[in-house]
């Protein structure tokens, strides 16, 4: 089983090794967080490819019946490729995928992709660091918001980084931690960029600031 | 002009459009840090390869020349393409080629990369994040060591943060950086590991924890 990592949505963001891998895959399982373009072109050339965001299930969760059918095909012989969005060790819940496929004696490749933390940023303009400004760089899942019972992150850690913060998976919740950021002492006025859809023909980058980020953000 | 993130060494780490836009390039403009294959193969082909890090400079910093260089080129109309090793605006000093760039007028395309943060973990089989454990992942250079009057990072801030630490460049001040988390309130016997060499044939990971992290880098 090969584990690659996509872009986060161009095809043209995948590595050449995970396009290769793609290319060669007898099965092809995606979701519409990778580069569904890739996943079209091996479609049309009779791979199976299977989108898992639309997978029906009953009891089990969608996860387990990924990585069951990650195993049932790798085991009937076949080239298996599980295609990520962005690069599948940065919340792309690759490991687990790894480490199902390793309990049932599945081996696993796994080739990086170009995750959307960096990507998105990039292609927007926006350079994560600068000499003689920061050293350092801080990626935070915004998916849950400050406060909540799942929340795993020490948001007065994340304020008082003196570098370049990226919030990814945080639309929902950008009002509620900006606020939290701006209690726990960072600067309200420190310069935010919210991009949206980046590398797709949606993509759309907006200034702001952490006093503004909750307004800013495009409803939807 | 095209700013190309190459991956960690591995050509197949690059990203399908940065190595499309290497092999339509009149003039590649790269150093020891990206994929050198690639940059090899652009001169086989007639290509103008100019490897930066050994340009010869007086009193003129190779940046400047760097900057130089790609702005005669492009303004000569040839197809010029600075290819960084890693993703360019993650510690590879691309945000001061695009402003010099952009300064003298010539348009900026930049083509994300595969920063060694995430790919070299993502090689040694080590996911920066897994659910349920945590939900962020601070990058920091460790080129220079805590105290440094050039020090720009918070490593107090970096102790307190609740998910994976990725120290890249820091090979050197290892054991200070190491001692420093440890006194600001980091857990010695955190697990780390360290990679070396990422994507290369000299691929090498070691198992350590944070107070050995000093005396488990090889030696070199």
């Amino acid at each position: 089983m090969t584990l690659v990592g996509g872009g986060p949505g161009d095809p043209g963001l995948m590595t050449v090794a995970g396009a290769r891998a793609v290319a060669e895959a007898d099965v092809v399982l995606t979701d519409h967080l990778g580069p569904v373009d890739l996943a079209a072109e091996a479609a049309a050339r009779g791979a199976e490819v299977v989108d898992v965001a639309k997978i029906p299930y009953g009891r089990q969760v969608a996860q387990e019946r990924i990585n069951e059918l990650m195993v049932e095909r790798a085991r009937a012989g076949l080239r298996v490729v599980r295609l990520k969005g962005g690069d599948p060790f940065v919340f792309g819940r690759g490991f687990e995928e790894v480490r199902a496929c390793e309990a049932a004696g599945v081996p696993v490749t796994v080739v990086p992709g170009v995750t959307s933390a960096t990507a998105a940023p990039a292609l927007a303009g926006l350079s994560l660091t600068h000499r003689g400004l920061n050293h350092d760089l801080t990626v935070v899942s915004g998916h849950v918001p400050p406060g909540h019972p799942r929340s795993l992150v020490d948001w007065g850690a994340v304020a008082a980084m003196r570098g370049t913060t990226v919030l990814i998976m945080a639309v929902r919740n950008a009002r509620a931690i900006a606020a939290e950021l701006v209690a726990r002492g960072m600067d309200a006025a420190t310069p935010a960029v919210v991009v949206e859809n980046a590398s797709t023909e949606g993509e759309r980058g907006t200034e702001s600031t952490l006093a503004r980020l909750g307004d800013d953000r495009r409803p939807g």
